[in-house]
């Protein structure tokens, strides 16, 4: 069942390569060996050969020189330094008027502008026709079942399926650990709901995602931004702020996380859930980007190291597969039975259609060849985007580097005002996240996330021309 | 667009006839017209004559004796008593153990029970071929849609026809007033969370549905059950309710209410919404059975003498087309901004390709039609269910007769105790819900909703002596 295994031969021989010239092993310049020399040398066909340095010209870390062969790029003119940790304390916030901040999302979802805004997948890399031939066949197969009521735990042939597939998240759960969610969403409102009260506090990365600050807004609870980065969120502050507040739960992306692309260590998960421990304090994971690394295999999710069933896992296929499906679950362990009772009063249950279409698409192994293209996809347009960023934003400007997902976090030249920036950006034709989004109080505003969900274009490419036209004017004003 | 003008004439010829009886005008075994004489007197032609004569068998109004005509049917052996008012004063109650309570709906899914527990139309009565073709052929047209995100207020095409649909509603709403939902259930929980806080309290209808119980269970609600019956709330003891308590909402169902029946007159609702307006409190409307008056035409709902923007309105497709569509609507008035928002932090939206479905279905005139043929089956049924207690109850027993919907209210004998006949029923392969489900204080420990949601059988008729027997040896032990 593993992803890794499955991983074809081209595949490893371009990250085994790729892995040379990112450690500096093969440097700008240097001429790697033809087609035909690798391939003896490795006992490997040509063709296979040819796939991995193709795929490696499209990641743009070779180039072939006519009549010569393939060569390392010089890449990224000058190197990019990554955002730091944010610099504020772990004190708890009032979302009372956050509210008021999202007004500006409205704006995110304008199909006219140039799309930078939302963290999701392009046209071109939901398979739709694929979607449509199965939710015809299912439909048609079992209308009795798509039509009835699925009240909570969900659809029994998803389970399955999302079970079998837990052995590559690290875990090993049974299909009656799952419940079926309206995407991730709903897994997260359904966890935070089942281990806090209104007026409680909630833990979260600092910056966060918009999505879920308003959803905490929502269930009138209170957060402490405890600040993040490349590494996740910064433990020490996590030590902070649960000696110096009662928190009721800690809500972390430990894979890939939005909008800052931060990843966990193994080691720091361990001391993430001993604080945890130490505390009983439950952990809401929220994993929607684990299925995508941008190479080699997918991360174990947190809760694969939880042994004191603190965390509650919530995932989905919005990211992956098509956000209008609106399938994601939930692990919630001891609060299974609570949860499931929760769900069903809520809505009782989500569309069978939609889960079942999901669950012929895992069953039938066409989630995993997409998963490939698609990872390698996002992988591309991040690259291609963090490079045009190198080229055109002011020489102070930081860039997160994830490892996985789809989106970039930029900080901008401290006296850079973003709101300024989205403001003359959309005039522009051009959209993206304002850093303002990410923060309940006020912070981030000379930051920006940019989505890379599209496939990059020459419009794309322009977009980013102008964005960073528009910012080295006001770092000069 | 009425439904009224589109009811054809055998219909309304049957409906007619069917007046005359039920007001005496025609007495149980008179003789009535012959088929020609009938259509010579009316200037109808034959066959419509006989298609209404033939839908009254089917009601079991008139029966046909060989070479002698058409009769009255003696019906009803002795005539049913109806539910009185519950006697109990309007106190505030928590749900803090509902939970418990519910435990027992676990057993309402079971799908080897006779089903005349859930409140669902049987498999027989959802047009499941016709909705296969919808889903498939919306499906292949528009893909891009029905895959990506459709947040709040959701899909423009069913909003437009839910829109025109309004106008038999006794409203006119414009398509950017509604809110597409997760069914019903969804559409009354953002309602819910938009006038209320944790800890308030909730005037209800008693008996009520225990799955909005459940609701306010888990939105930390707390409730004023105020007794209802055959005419909807008692409007004194709403009075009372409000002048002793802070209300922060009323719940109602004024059109054929889940599971009293009831149906509020025109005047009440007046009274009502007058004593909502003086005490400025929020109505929150369920009118998911407004579409399912069992003759004649579609009642208006509470929202249309709404004058003050005072009333939220909550519907859904899942008693008329499918459950498992999941799909519903809420028009919040002043509300709406906050609503959208709600909605878009709890889930981003539902799937897109359920509400296409439903706004095809609603659009093509399928959905008309097949109401006709549902409205005629609900009442079929109930009517049977309905004259086949009489016939084994205990003579005590009073039973709604409600004007629209699905489910019949029993009033058994008064130490008779609906837990042990449920224990009881189950042993013997029937379900049906107890009336314990429907109050958060123990009340209707002798009372019992039946589901009228499947074809008359002789396995439901069975069933239904079957509950008798256990009833009456309860009743006279």
């Amino acid at each position: 069942m593993s992803t890794d295994t499955e991983q074809p031969l081209y595949l490893r021989i371009a990250d085994r390569l790729e892995g040379m010239i990112r450690s500096g092993t093969l440097r700008a310049g240097d001429r790697i060996p033809s087609v035909r020399q690798y391939g003896q040398q490795q006992g490997v066909s040509v063709p296979t050969v040819m796939q991995a340095y193709t795929l490696l010209e499209s990641r743009r870390l070779i180039e072939a020189r006519p009549k010569s062969g393939f060569y390392v790029t010089a890449r990224l003119a000058r190197s990019l330094a990554e955002p730091v940790l944010p610099r504020h304390k772990p004190t708890t916030a009032t979302l009372d008027n956050f509210a008021s901040v999202l007004s500006t999302i409205r704006d995110i979802n304008d199909p006219t502008l140039v799309p930078l805004g939302r963290a999701v997948p392009g046209d071109e890399l939901i398979p739709l026709e694929k979607l449509t031939k199965v939710t015809a066949s299912v439909v048609r197969r079992s209308p009795g079942t798509c039509f009835h009521y699925d009240p909570a735990p969900g659809s029994q042939a998803l389970r399955r399926e999302l079970s079998r597939r837990s052995i590559d998240w690290g875990c090993a759960f049974e299909p009656d650990e799952f419940i079926v969610t309206i995407g991730a969403s709903e897994a997260l409102q359904l966890a935070l709901m089942a281990v806090t009260r209104p007026g409680d506090t909630v833990l979260v990365e600092s910056p966060s995602y918009y999505g879920t600050l308003s959803l905490l807004a929502k269930l009138k609870l209170r957060v402490i931004p405890v600040p993040a980065c490349s590494c996740g969120l910064d433990l020490a502050a996590v030590r902070q702020a649960v000696a110096r507040n009662k928190v009721a739960a800690m809500l972390v992306i430990p894979n890939f996380s939005n909008p800052a692309g931060g990843f966990m260590s193994e080691a720091n998960r361990r001391q993430l859930l001993d604080i945890a421990d130490e505390h009983a304090i439950p952990i809401v994971e929220d994993d929607i980007y684990g299925d995508l690394p941008h190479q080699g295999s997918r991360p174990p999710c947190l809760k694969a190291m939880d042994r004191t069933d603190r965390v509650l896992l919530c995932g989905s296929y919005s990211k992956t597969l098509a956000p209008g499906l609106r399938v994601g679950y939930l692990v919630g362990g001891k609060h299974h039975q609570r949860l499931m009772e929760l769900k069903n009063a809520m809505n009782l249950g989500g569309p069978a259609l939609s889960a079942l279409t999901v669950a012929e698409f895992l069953r039938s192994g066409g989630y995993d060849r997409h998963l490939r293209k698609l990872r390698e996809a996002y992988r591309n347009q991040t690259c291609r985007i963090r490079e045009k960023v190198a080229e055109v934003f002011p020489e102070e400007t930081r860039v997160s580097n994830p490892a996985g997902g789809l989106v970039l976090w930029l900080e901008l030249p401290e006296h850079v005002d973003v709101v300024e920036v989205h403001r003359e950006a959309r005039a522009a034709g051009i959209n993206f996240a304002p850093g303002t989004l990410f923060s309940p109080v006020g912070l981030f505003r000379n930051c920006m996330r940019l989505s890379c969900g599209q496939p990059w274009t020459p419009r794309i490419e322009s977009a980013i021309a102008t964005l960073g036209a528009i910012v080295k004017r006001q770092a000069e004003a």
